[in-house]
């Protein structure tokens, strides 16, 4: 189950905003992409799709073994056919892609 | 350390825009804040700061056991007090909260 912890992965948030009808069909559309693409791809370790209260956005909160990793994953074999099958996927769905940015995990606070 | 599990938890999200030179400064206030009000709060699991690449943003991930847990926070006593601190160490980094919204965690792939 994914971890989070202070310095030791490079992390990946992606928002997009959808019609609330369709956020299930979203996040299953691109979890697809995800199992059948990434899941094996050496570097990747987790991807957790969150769905908003009022239907009307999903985020993508991804952690890889490095920011290296994550790069190459996007030069790999089939990256174009990957980036058609999203683009339709969320085109489908009526989704709009916000943002994609990288962080790095600088602090964590737990109740211990 | 806090783990991504599908519908066990309720998660917020935070968005803060910040000037690069003060990011760090950002999270070391938000970070105490929380250390001392809301650590040992019942219903509170965890909350990690994300410093992403560029400076200009800081992301909180923000576990609760339930919505219930999170709302009863911010009834509780010295809430005004908190909000007013965390204001002053907003406008002193010279950061702007972009977005605060909560999440279930749908759905979650793993490279194991």
């Amino acid at each position: 189950m994914p971890k989070i912890e202070e310095n030791q992965l490079f992390t990946v948030i992606i928002e997009w905003e959808v019609n609330p009808k369709y956020q299930q069909d979203l996040i299953n559309g691109l979890t697809n992409q995800i199992e059948t693409y990434f899941k094996d791809y050496d570097g990747f370790i987790s991807s957790s799709f969150h769905a908003s209260e009022d239907g009307k956005r999903v985020i993508n909160y991804a952690q890889w073994l490095s920011e290296e990793a994550w790069s190459n994953s996007f030069q790999a074999s089939g990256r174009d056919e990957v980036q058609t099958t999203n683009d339709e996927i969320i085109n489908r769905c009526g989704a709009k892609t916000l943002k994609l940015n990288s962080y790095r995990v600088a602090r964590v606070i737990e109740n211990i």
